[in-house]
């Protein structure tokens, strides 16, 4: 059971070309645990640095410089704030393409959940009516797409 | 907008456990670029070492090691096979857990193909009713479920 490639990606040299691929590119942007650590903290409503750090469990320089990238790379937005008496700081806000990565999220959160099983862990569910969620891959006719068929072209 | 946090997930100090987060746990997995290529290489039906690695344009020794980590994990099986007058070689197939593992690659794919465009880059379609597919997020009742409607508890 496989994805069906139509077109240029039925050519066997087909991911030669750099960037071809949208998961590599995503990848680039994205793909150390770090980055994915920090976007789950931002979808669950942390917004300061501090925050990230602990919740993250990352270093204060790795925080930092992974912060910056997702700023960089339209992922984040950085706010500046004060509180009375302190000087001025800045919070971490998801924007829509970060927000966008959810599906992402959800569908690696899924996963480990399902074959990487541990006590305790986080179950996630819909507020509207309490059934489990999962990521799905579904057409937009709304039909749910199983792997052999999906079709991919270039 | 965020996610709804319940129970220990509404401690700030939450995700101080180590494994205790499934997104961690999963990154630990398949979170680096080399292995989520060669689960793409494998989705897309290729099987054989030379080929997977310049198909996912990485080294014979990170394609070598990266693949021994993914059988390990479950994600992969390693398989026998000769043709004539060849010694015996390997080939690789996703397991029903690697199989798991697409709708987490359709929505790194949608995201770098609506966030990074780049041309030529592939497009993913239903076989069905060709329709373009994208990775939802759904509860097990069937509704789409938005940032906002998930809700986390542990």
């Amino acid at each position: 059971m496989s994805v069906q490639l139509e077109g240029r990606l039925a050519n066997p040299d087909r991911m030669a070309r750099p960037d071809f691929c949208p998961i590599e590119r995503t990848f680039k942007v994205v793909g150390t645990r770090s980055a994915m650590l920090l976007l789950r903290e931002a979808a669950y409503g942390t917004t300061r640095f501090d925050d990230f750090v602990r919740r993250a469990g990352l270093t204060e320089t790795v925080a930092s410089s992974r912060l910056r990238e997702l700023v960089d790379a339209g992922l984040l937005t950085k706010e500046p704030y004060r509180e009375p008496g302190q000087r001025t700081r800045y919070e971490y806000v998801l924007t829509p393409a970060g927000a966008d990565l959810m599906p992402t999220l959800v569908a690696l959160a899924a996963w480990g959940a399902e074959h990487l099983p541990h006590q305790p862990s986080p179950s996630y569910a819909h507020a509207g009516c309490g059934a489990p969620v999962a990521a799905r891959i579904e057409c937009a006719a709304g039909h749910a797409v199983t792997m052999d068929q999906l079709v991919a072209s270039a």
